[in-house]
């Protein structure tokens, strides 16, 4: 748990603790060379300056669903951050200039931990469910829980600004 | 459910009656002019064709963690799909020449099924909780559960390749 920092504000509730409205189920888990949220890149910018790698390792049952995902050159990963909390509604993050809203934020805590990933793949093993990434921001053994491919038509936004942050 | 279709492939269990691994919390939902699947736009693509806006809905106790999102012009909305299967591993979908694994297509059918849309916000009203979006590819009430600010820096793939569909 981190300590509290000026500006934080937790939510009313920790969803945490409570009832879940769906359940979710981990489909793999990265292998990756961060173990510790202090090296650990904070975005992808970051992890792919780093030039390490990373891997994907898909469970068993879930291997048949990467068939065709070969012509894709870049995925977006789903993961789910496992060990951060999910009760602040507002972060004051050591990059920001001042505290931010969660869902203005690219932070681990939300009240879903959902990472969000584009990543380019370097190999693709679909029998044995591996995957070789380029590099990713995530803590060795984290579970992935989507995979999806990256499609220009509509995940490349040519107007999107830079938020403030 | 949809009757079944020449090449479906479905996984060995169906994640809908997994343990789960993880739950999740429904913090919005979204009002859209997709009353059924017939309707819907199959993705943002075609959403935006049809030139119709849309609404997301956030709920009380997280509002505040939108504080700070009106320096993004898009966001991307990751939503639950709660109205569709989750047992294919291989998929027939009508655009598609040839069947493909769940993780190569961006089909709402999936072991999570969630959806991920990169949105543009037309406004903001942060003590109501209601962003008004250009337009979105989900049904009317499909809930939401992450907001995230659209960063160029990492979202942005520029030599990303269009898969083969």
């Amino acid at each position: 748990m981190d300590s509290a920092r000026d500006g934080e504000v937790p939510l009313e509730r920790d969803p945490a603790f409570l009832e879940p409205d769906a359940g979710i189920v981990f489909v793999g888990r990265l292998e990756t060379p961060w173990m510790s949220r202090k090296t650990c890149p904070k975005n992808m910018r970051e992890a792919r300056e780093r030039g390490l790698t990373a891997r994907l390792l898909v469970k068993d049952m879930y291997r048949p669903a990467l068939a065709g995902l070969e012509t894709a050159n870049y995925i977006i990963v789903l993961t789910w951050f496992d060990r951060t909390r999910r009760d602040l509604a507002v972060q004051n993050p050591a990059h920001a200039s001042t505290p931010r809203g969660t869902f203005a934020l690219r932070s681990p805590v939300r009240p879903n931990p959902i990472g969000l990933h584009a990543v380019r793949i370097l190999s693709l093993d679909r029998e044995n469910g591996v995957l070789e990434l380029e590099a990713i921001d995530a803590l060795d053994g984290t579970p992935v829980i989507d995979i999806k491919p990256y499609l220009p038509s509509v995940d490349r936004i040519e107007d999107a600004a830079m938020p403030r942050m």
